[in-house]
């Protein structure tokens, strides 16, 4: 059976382009937003969805985490590491130099991302925000006059753009993440090497209370588990309450993690475990 | 001599929203980005800038913080935050009824907040995204058909819209937080009451073994300094160096705060003070 892939659309997205390099054969489907692909997943209208969860172009973050947190839990299977890649692209007929350039239009934040860049070589071009990248990269592609599009590889090969101009992204080591989320592990099929395993957890404290964070790392200080983030969000419940997202770079196993949880659960918080599961780093697009 | 105050724009989004609330009497200018606010605060063009720190609808949150943290450094001097609070509006002639709306227009963020309501009572609408819940707004403002936005009080009052239901949104305590950034705290006048008063550090770590982080606290635990926010983010400088944005609920003092930063640096941590600051927080809009 040909498992069912939902990500975050529309066609020419940084998600996209990580669904396209980490899954082949699969059917793929677009949704329009975050929690519309998680629900399709939680209602086993698709088998896997894919989503933003860190640094992301399209998509707020915080609201993935909030939705799995306070809605949906589903387990997270898979991480997918894509590095941030703009490009200035323009129409195929376009024959000129930057300086011509008059107009660029891509997502705010992809203009953000690319602000110094903007600043230095195209200061007098005019700026006009779309909803996505690859809508202004459809947008470039019916018009035949000196404009631009920041958007990425695949924005480039759908809408058939010319670079003109490689990597003009401020910051060299950018990367988004993207969660994998699954009911059936076993129908995730990556082909790509694993680069490390992740347990991540989500910790509610009783109160916030001085030196609680303190006694919840503790439990994996001594037991010398390495974490790789730690996040506090307020509950939607009210102000004044918290949970913690903690990655913890190994997978999950029978002894220490247990441990951890017992220890916590004996001061009163709640932990759950989101996911243990393995981060596939794309290096190139 | 009036101040300037810099805005993430366009008109109609909660920031300018929440810069409307707080600030009489300034001269006020939109900006189309982050990085372009705060670089504007950076070189005198304006004295004040306020832009969305987390949860915003407009604007990528990572952003600002990484922005502020690699590539300008400027001084916190308030927090604002805001109550999210999404309404469906409408053309001043519609007289129908809910289910006679066919498009629903708006930014996605905005739409994937209201997800859970357009699911269960507009399914059968088509939704367009917009760069903006203002861009929708003035869209909406002319055409006198049967289609809705989903947007706030402010875009209602510039548009001339009516209001078909309000806060539509749905997570009931959810909140945008904005910071003030300014190089003269005395020009940031703000009249409502002061809520609290918080201290917002940058620490980095010299490397990222584990129980790190568990020193850190330490330094804030065993001197009773609680904690409203801690969050762990990827140096740019290459994979596997972190710094961590601490929020301690308390003004900056002579005593412990240099306490702290002593232990710190002694652990060879580094350690920057973002600001210390009052938190405004605005009930309704």
């Amino acid at each position: 059976m040909t498992a069912t892939i939902g990500y975050l659309g529309p066609k020419g997205t940084f998600t996209k382009l990580a669904v396209d390099k980490t899954f082949n054969g699969e059917a793929k489907h677009s949704f329009s937003t975050i929690p519309a692909c998680i629900d399709a997943v939680n209602k086993d209208e698709i088998d896997i969805g894919v989503v933003p969860l860190e640094n992301a172009i399209e998509g707020t973050v915080q609201l993935t985490v909030d939705y799995l947190v306070h809605q949906v839990r589903l387990p997270i299977v898979a991480e997918i590491v894509v590095p941030i890649q703009q490009h200035l692209l323009v129409h195929p007929n376009f024959k000129g130099e930057l300086s011509d350039i008059k107009e660029i239009h891509s997502h705010s934040h992809a203009i953000a991302q690319c602000h110094q860049y903007i600043h230095q070589y195209l200061p007098n071009a005019t700026i006009h925000f779309t909803s996505s990248t690859g809508k202004a990269a459809e947008l470039i592609s019916k018009r035949d006059e000196p404009v631009a599009v920041i958007g990425n590889q695949l924005a480039a090969n759908i809408y058939h753009l010319n670079t003109l101009q490689n990597n003009i992204h401020d910051f060299p080591n950018n990367h988004t993440r993207f969660i994998v989320l699954s009911k059936q592990k076993e129908m995730v099929k990556i082909k790509h090497p694993i680069q490390s395993e992740k347990t991540t957890l989500l910790i509610t404290l009783p109160s916030d209370f001085a030196g609680a964070l303190h006694q919840v790392l503790s439990a994996f200080a001594w037991r010398k588990m390495n974490l790789s983030k730690i996040e506090s969000r307020p509950m939607k419940t009210g102000l004044g309450n918290y949970f913690f997202i903690i990655d913890v770079n190994q997978p999950y196993d029978d002894v220490l993690f247990p441990g951890v949880k017992g220890e916590l659960e004996a001061l009163g918080c709640q932990v759950t475990v989101l996911g243990t599961y393995p981060v596939y780093q794309l290096d190139k697009l």
